[in-house]
């Protein structure tokens, strides 16, 4: 038995294979009901009115302190920490000695020694044992929470909600009990909740200003309940986890790159400190794109859309990788809008009694391993890129994907996602055996906007008959 | 404010327009996670394999006991109570005075003087007002689990599981270590499991031996590991939520009636009993079957098809009104298997970007209240029967309903269900706006099986076109 991610790495004849087939099952956003309404009418809401995101449970707090803790953050991200006021936030994103991406998440800074960052757990992974040594620094982890409670209670140290929408200021107004401050994208503030003052994040969905917002957990439920009642006259939702999961399909973040920690010899103390149950050694690799190399998995900050956080005014991890890389050259981030009538195809396959139809695409969230991977080609068949989180947009009724693709391919043009894994599918729990699908989509821009759709090319030289 | 279900009917212009507006939402498995590996994979295993249902949180367990405990059963069941010994199990089924279904469940014989019901609030509710007065009775209830836990524990008495499918009984003695004498269907036994001895029913899944066990609660976990751990080697699958809500498809059990307890005016002391949050005050009726009267919901037993338990052989509550009804005019209960293309084509409304698109057909279950009724028809739009629960099942690779047809409808014959609710829709918060859409099935038999696709009657005069 490995006793961690090395060792697990050493007695495996392959990475890929071993994420391949993990058998963890889906990522589970936990806790929050499924559906209050039904998740149509919550998704529709976050355009029209305005919704509740509940984020408590999905992700890890990691606090920070002490008198290096910026020194520990300068030296692991991209991001510059020049210009990082007490009350402002980034989203912050360390890379391998290699440059690629290990993940991100919000940080934030809560005093002038004092951060929290929010997000999946390698980047927490990653501070944790890097803060470890040579740094003089607080660490405190509030794991998320489990995958299936099974009706045990849930603790953390936090709740965390999102008020968003194009109703969502009045709701915050009527929620604080008079005006709020309309402070710039990113900077925190304050906010009256049900008693009590809490801590706030500027945020935003399509333009219309929003609030992310925490307190103690003690408090949860009834902060719930006061924000739900102020927003009952604004058509305020409770997003439930269906909802919630494909938000990012419309707003454009990619949550699920593969930590890059895998092959860099540097990183082998840190492969030795990572567990072998850690999310490094058991998250579920998905999807058609199969390559040899896990290294061919990895994805740099550009390849994201995260070209314009790196900044070179500091020393980290992975800068002269980076510094080596042509961003002009880099595939970069777009939506792909899957066209209809093969997404009503795949859809309809569980009725089809012949065969082993197509790997089932469920709704709104179609993803099937923590972090996923189809092979995007063009009408050649050559591989023009990558679409890494999949799902349904019932504001656009239409499946979209988030993808990474070839500089030269332009927006309107039609390529096709290979949908299911090769050979019958993986061994992942999540997969059944299958047949592989090309669906036809269309490259539009993340977020996701109609203009791409009546900025159709069909005269892009990859594009489909 | 209605301090009960009759001043809440008495505020209300109609019973019928009360419930199909309920805000309650659909009917959920609480607790159990939806999904262990993935649900297409946990229903096949019931058919090819085995698999561990938990039934522990989404049904009321009421324990009767004292020396009028089977006077208050025997006077409130259509069942015949002349054969029922200690260790033994009837499907129970109450009826109004006028000869509706309120419900049914399991209920067991533990000893002379204790009994235990399980199953939904309705029958559970109409014993404890029963009991309440003119019998020797103790009644305790341990309330079904919160619909939403959301992080909170959950506490029940019991834990309850079934183990079913072809490799059931290997499973079962593995768990006992040591063989398990097959007692007959409904007969309880013993079995030895994770150190402890607890009771069991003898039940079973198309054809194959199975067993429901249950236990004190404090055992849960342990008993739960020790039965997937001795089911590792025969392909046990632990069943989530998703899975289980349509294991009745292929069971032919309908689970769902409405309790007819709207009108009787012997029944109005027990309306001023139930509160006016009861599961019969708040409960969503679904579908598009809609009638002015509620008394058009009811069913009896035969159409449920329960008319082999009236036996009068005994004076019970609605005896009178069932001794009036001719068992052979009565509508039936049957499979209905749902058109390929039709489903196909409702599955793939939600990429239709015209108009409303249909009813969100959610899979494995689609149904979308606590009782549903969809209008049956034929050829020429009469109404021949009511479609009473629906969704999909991935061994036949078919959506299926649970329905009671007129009895001049034979097996084979093809039918159209009425699928989405008129005018747009209802308010239930289930429902968005939409259109509706007559889906072909095949009247075929319940439980499901194959011969009725084989048996098709292209000749019967309400074939379609």
């Amino acid at each position: 038995m490995a006793n961690n991610l090395q060792e697990l790495l050493d007695e495996s004849s392959s990475t890929v294979e071993l994420l391949r087939n993990s058998q963890l099952g889906a990522f589970i956003y936990p806790v929050v009901p499924a559906e209050f309404t039904n998740w149509r009418r919550e998704v529709v809401a976050w355009r029209r009115t305005a919704v509740l995101f509940d984020q408590t449970h999905h992700m890890v707090n990691l606090f920070v302190s002490g008198p290096d803790a910026l020194r520990l953050l300068t030296d692991t991200g991209i991001n510059s920490t020049a210009k990082f006021p007490v009350d402002s936030a980034k989203q912050f994103i360390p890379v391998s000695p290699e440059g690629g991406v290990i993940g991100d998440g919000i940080l934030f800074r809560l005093a002038e020694e004092e951060f929290v960052f929010c997000g999946r757990a390698p980047v927490a992974n990653w501070l944790t044992f890097r803060g470890s040594s040579g740094y003089n620094v607080d660490i405190h982890r509030d794991e998320r929470s489990p995958s299936r409670p099974y009706g045990k209670a849930v603790h953390r140290d936090l709740w965390r909600f999102q008020i968003q929408g194009p109703a969502a200021w009045e709701v915050i107004e009527k929620v604080n009990g008079g005006p709020v401050e309309q402070i710039p994208f990113f900077r925190m503030g304050r906010l009256n909740v049900a008693g009590q003052q809490v801590r706030t994040l500027r945020h935003g969905m399509a333009g219309a200003p929003g609030l992310e917002l925490w307190g103690p957990y003690e408090t949860y439920e009834k902060t719930r309940e006061a924000i739900l009642e102020a927003g009952r006259e604004f058509g305020l939702e409770a997003a439930g986890a269906r909802a919630y999961s494909c938000n990012t399909l419309e707003s454009g973040w990619i949550p699920s790159p593969l930590p890059a920690v895998y092959t860099s010899e540097e990183l082998r103390p840190y492969r030795e400190w990572l567990g072998a149950d850690s999310y490094e050694a058991v998250n579920a690799l998905a999807g058609s794109y199969v390559s040899g190399e896990i290294t061919d998995y990895y994805l740099n900050p550009w390849e994201l859309g995260y070209g314009p956080f790196v900044k070179f005014d500091h020393d980290f991890v992975g800068r002269d990788a980076l510094e080596a890389v042509d961003p002009e050259a880099q595939r970069r981030k777009v939506t792909l809008a899957w066209n209809q009538a093969d997404v009503a195809k795949l859809l309809g396959s569980p009725v089809d009694p012949q065969g082993p139809g197509y790997q089932f695409f469920d709704l709104p969230n179609a993803n099937y391993g923590s972090s996923n991977f189809d092979t995007v080609v063009d009408a050649e068949g050559n591989q023009v890129g990558l679409s890494l989180f999949t799902g349904y947009s019932a504001n656009e009724r239409a499946a979209l994907s988030l993808a990474t693709v070839d500089p030269y391919v332009p927006l309107g043009a039609e390529v096709q996602v290979i949908w299911g894994e090769p050979g019958g599918g993986s061994r992942k729990p999540t997969v059944q055996p299958h047949e592989q699908f090309a669906v036809r989509a269309v490259v539009s821009p993340a977020p996701y906007s109609a203009p791409a759709r009546e900025n159709y090319k069909p005269g892009w030289r990859t594009s489909m008959r």
